[in-house]
């Protein structure tokens, strides 16, 4: 038998993952609205109590939980610092309530004899006060002392009195209450991690060269850009030497010609010798790593904020392969197996093989690895394919770094099945990687952004949109020319508060392999020129977009979009608002790169706080112009090529000075 | 870090309670269907089997699961003796499922150079032989013998061969293989608990008489007239002494006559010393202990069950109130609290409490009166109000009987909000009353039946359909007359396994107290006199259908029941099969007592494996009437008085002698 028998039910306590076994996520600042079912035996009131701190804090906040009907009941905590919170339920069946509400139901009905009632009320008083501060306890013996010598009319009006039931709430007798285990963990992104704009460059391409690489030294240009823009991530995709034995050539060759820079994927490189030349390293040809240390004081500087691959891939010269062989998956003949995925070989790839006998020795070195960028100022890590290693390793290595790092942010790049997906993010990754670059048509985009924003994946999945990357060229950006580019911009920009893009989006690049989704002549194999510059850039449009992103508190929240009718197959609207309706955007976006499209769009004006037959203002932030709109269907007209969006702010009608209608 | 990283990735369980804190229930030869999202990282072939044991056992009964898209696999069981069972799932990437499949996407690509595969596949199959009996070892290596000298092409053969799959497939290396934990209890109801007949009466009632009352070794008239109408557990309310301080006259009146029997939910008269006159004694007006005895071994005898009330209600007299003045609650001035409903009093029932400082010894001696009625022959409990003590109580006292008295049937009457009768059923209550009483509309009866027998609450919520009982006249039965009483006799014994009636349903006894659900006269509270074979009476419709019960397997099983579509709102149309379609019975009843009413039915043919244009039989096991129907819509014509309903086994064509059709 138990010790102390549970007096109080706590079920189905939502937010919940897996039974409390991930953390849900939120931003600084954000609420989660907890809900569970509370009940007990009997007919006694129920109290039931949200609590809530930072984990390794001994102290609960404490909010009380109000119930919602059928034995459910909700409260909200708010979180307010980065880092790991926990939040429980406690309830008990409360004498003093209980005490009150039967006294009430006594004295309504006319019964005269209750002394008894009354001395069992001051006892409860009585023993509040024994628990109280000596204020308190002063205050509640006064109200036992009027109590005690009470009428029962004046003793009904003293148990409802709102000072002594606040009290009484304070000093409830908890002896006998029940908590819910285990406590709920709540991961609390740092303020980057929930928004930022993500600019992704091959630190080798920095100044555009045809023939010849860039150097670490070389990369501010590209970054003052990026930041002039209105970029604060610079994402480098893997910075260590790349393996000499069969190193890829242009467009994926299995041939490499001399001076051919090779794939940054492929990596590892012993010819600086057996403790060098991997994870732990720079390539040369980028510079030395003081080079990259000042490289990430300039960004820093900067008010931006660099993210480091981490791709566990080993190039055959990888300093693992003779140090650790055990490491690797090996053939009958006891050579190394590079990667597969048949008929396609990766010659130039050694998967390694999680579960070999010395696995805690890989998996502490991978560890390793990661601390040592920490050491080097990083705090952001793209993982490369992280759905081909366990995710117990994930799970592992994430707390392990930010136990030592905090606040290190994990992006996960899994382009695979949705559950994988989703236990990624469940398992430790403040971000992931999604299917937006495949969701091109209106229908598709509701679906899927309000699945990423109202299910039950806004409770641990955070979308990083991401419009392109290296291996990533969408049809959609093959076939629509600049206004898809504009376009996917847009959606990127304003659905999301952490997006991405990959260099080239911004000059409109859009050359395929034929018939693939792949760059063709990818830098990913060569050096690659380029005109910055180039015109027909959107570079403008991206800079405003990122200014508005920054100006509207609604755009940096995460679940607080709401697809909206446009009564066009072809145009999406959607809103975003804070909670206090200070900030209320409304998005309306073609998604027809070729023809222009109109459409009468429809606002839930009372959400807004606006009546419908109110006058209210929208100001297109990508212009300032402003229209005065009433009622809840209004009409728009949109062009791929010099207007594909309207992305307003609606004004609430605030006051009248001067004859003139002043708007919020 | 864990000793061994977890590998593949087993969530969202179903049917799990509370993540495997309670079990779900089945009867014996029952399913259980087991779905789960089971995936790992990388591209291995994932395994996934299902297992379960009876609790106790140290092996594991498996079964293949299978994928149905998305990651989510099923996989099911059958659980085939009562107790409690578990189930479990473990998956893990197979390496010999995986080498076949690369090998395949090798070989179909034409690759030629397999030699090293061949040979890795062979070391897989020799694995397995050294983990296999003697018997498979040697199949196994000449698996492997002819691998070793395979072309690619006979390689692609061998490695697809049924026999050597069926071997690699019980031989698979389990080494990194990941068990769900913690394994989900099942619980199987004995068959008594899954389908039974009950038949509450008064044993002080059995002869009928209106100025006294009857004894144990007069009930035996009473039970075989309810033995020959087809009940099987026969159920007597509390048998135990009762009080005399404050005892309760006829209605309830507080003043109680010389002679008046009392109520025999105030249990306890001391009169017979502070050891006896309790929970562990008989009312002595109804004989002696060993009465009592006799009278189980004459139930037993006749194939039948006894259930007794199990009222935790102390009247002033109880020995407990001397011996344990602790257990109960007090006033201020020191004596004992009677129970309140405030402004009602109960001045003749003390309650106790659950969390007293002796809360230990109440808890072992309560366990312990369940207990002596076990040692009497007893195993079947009716627990009164049992949402007025702790849940916590209940699952300690049912877990702690269970294990000395395997298969005792707790029933659990919390007629309460919905959530505390979930959990009661949860904690361990094998059955449960419900809201049928009060569901008497078709639109009522259709939702209250699917919600039962489609949702959640099928996996651990067994219903018991009770008609009516000493406190529940319902209104429908005050004012349907004899038509109402025979309609809910077929929804109850058509629509549950498990169902009731409390003496005088069979002589449509519905006189009530004015403007309440309580019958008049009361024999909660007198000698009631009764002809037991009253004009009017029902018995020859409950006997025909007990008797369709026990002849119709589809009727002894509880989740099988699905609502059809009939044209009427106020015909109720379901069916009941069995997985096998070997028993399709099809109810239609009335529920208006007073009018005829008439409906074109639909019956979902595919289902039963009738073709839609083909002819079918389907025969009133009510009437024996036979009709011969076609197609999906059918004509039925019901009265209340003389048909309220069929009970229809459909027999599906067979076979054609003699120029005769044959249904089976």
């Amino acid at each position: 038998m138990k010790k102390q028998p549970e007096t109080a039910i706590i079920r189905r306590i939502t937010p919940s993952l897996d039974n409390a076994r991930y953390a849900i996520k939120r931003a600084i600042g954000e609420q989660v609205v907890v809900e569970a079912d509370i009940f007990k035996e009997g007919h006694d009131e129920v109290t039931a109590l949200l609590k809530w701190r930072p984990v390794g804090s001994k102290t609960w906040r404490e909010t009380p939980m109000q119930p919602i009907g059928n034995d459910r009941w909700r409260g909200a905590l708010r979180v307010t610092t980065a880092g790991m919170w926990e939040f429980t339920i406690e309830a008990w069946g409360d004498v003093f309530f209980s005490w009150q509400h039967e006294l009430d139901k006594k004295v309504s009905a006319g019964l005269q004899d209750l002394q008894s009632e009354i001395l069992e009320g001051c006892a409860f008083v009585e023993a509040a006060a024994a628990r109280a501060s000596k204020k308190d306890a002063a205050l509640l013996k006064k109200f036992s002392a009027a109590l005690r010598k009470a009428t029962p009319e004046e003793a009904h009006v003293i148990a409802q009195d709102s000072v002594l039931c606040g009290l009484m709430a304070v000093h409830a007798d908890r002896s006998l209450a029940t908590t819910a285990e285990p406590p709920h963990p709540i991961s609390v992104e740092r303020e980057r991690s929930a928004f930022a704009a993500w600019y992704e460059f091959f630190p080798r391409s920095a100044e555009g060269k045809p023939d010849s690489g860039s150097k670490f030294r070389d990369c501010l240009g590209r970054i003052d850009d990026a930041r002039a823009m209105g970029f604060d991530v610079i994402y480098f995709p893997p910075i260590h030497p790349i393996g000499a034995t069969n190193r890829k050539g242009r467009n994926n060759s299995l041939k490499c010609e001399p001076g051919e820079p090779g794939v940054p994927y492929a990596i590892g490189n012993n010819r600086q010798g057996v403790n060098g030349g991997g994870h732990k390293d720079v390539a040369p040809e980028l510079g030395t790593l003081e080079d990259f240390d000042w490289l990430v004081g300039e960004i820093n500087a900067r008010g931006m904020e660099i993210a480091l691959d981490f791709a566990i891939n080993c190039s055959p010269d990888h300093p693992y392969v003779k140090a650790h062989p055990e490491w690797f998956f090996k053939r009958p003949d006891g050579t190394i197996k590079y990667a597969e995925n048949p008929p396609k070989k990766y010659e130039d790839v050694y998967p390694l093989n999680f579960h070999n006998d010395d696995w805690r020795g890989l998996w502490d070195e991978l560890r390793d690895v990661l601390l040592f960028w920490c050491g080097h100022g990083v705090r952001i890590f793209r993982v490369d394919n992280p759905h081909t290693k366990p995710v117990s390793f994930w799970e592992w290595v994430i707390a392990e770094v930010t136990a030592q790092f905090p606040g290190t942010v994990f992006l996960s790049e899994a382009f695979t099945r949705p559950k994988m997906m989703q236990e990624l993010a469940k398992a430790g990754f403040n971000q992931s990687y999604t299917y937006f670059t495949w969701r091109n048509s209106k229908a598709e985009l509701a679906e899927y952004l309000t699945e990423l924003t109202q299910s039950e994946l806004k409770e641990y999945f955070r979308a990083n949109f991401f419009a392109n990357t290296p291996d990533i060229l969408p049809e959609y950006l093959q076939h629509g020319g600049r206004p898809a580019f504009l376009i996917r911009a847009v959606l990127a920009t304003m659905a999301c508060p952490v997006y991405g893009i990959y260099s080239g989006f911004e000059l409109c690049e859009n050359s395929p392999l034929p018939g693939r989704e792949e760059y063709s002549d990818s830098e990913k194999y060569q050096f690659k020129g380029r005109d910055w510059n180039a015109p027909g850039n959107i570079k403008e449009y991206l800079t405003r977009l990122n200014a508005i992103r920054r100006q509207n508190r609604a755009l940096q929240e995460y679940s607080n979009l709401r697809v909206q009718v446009a009564e066009n197959d072809h145009i999406l609207c959607f809103s975003k608002t804070t909670a206090s309706l200070d900030n209320v955007i409304v998005v309306i976006v073609t998604v027809d790169p070729w023809q222009p499209q109109t459409a009468f769009v429809r606002l839930p004006l009372a959400e807004f706080g606006i009546g419908e037959s109110e006058a209210y203002v929208v100001e297109d932030l990508l212009t300032g112009e402003r229209f005065t709109w009433r009622g809840s269907r209004n009409f728009v007209a949109l062009n791929p090529h010099t207007r594909p969006a309207h992305v307003f702010r609606v004004r609430r009608w605030q006051d009248r000075e001067n004859g003139q209608d002043i708007f919020a």
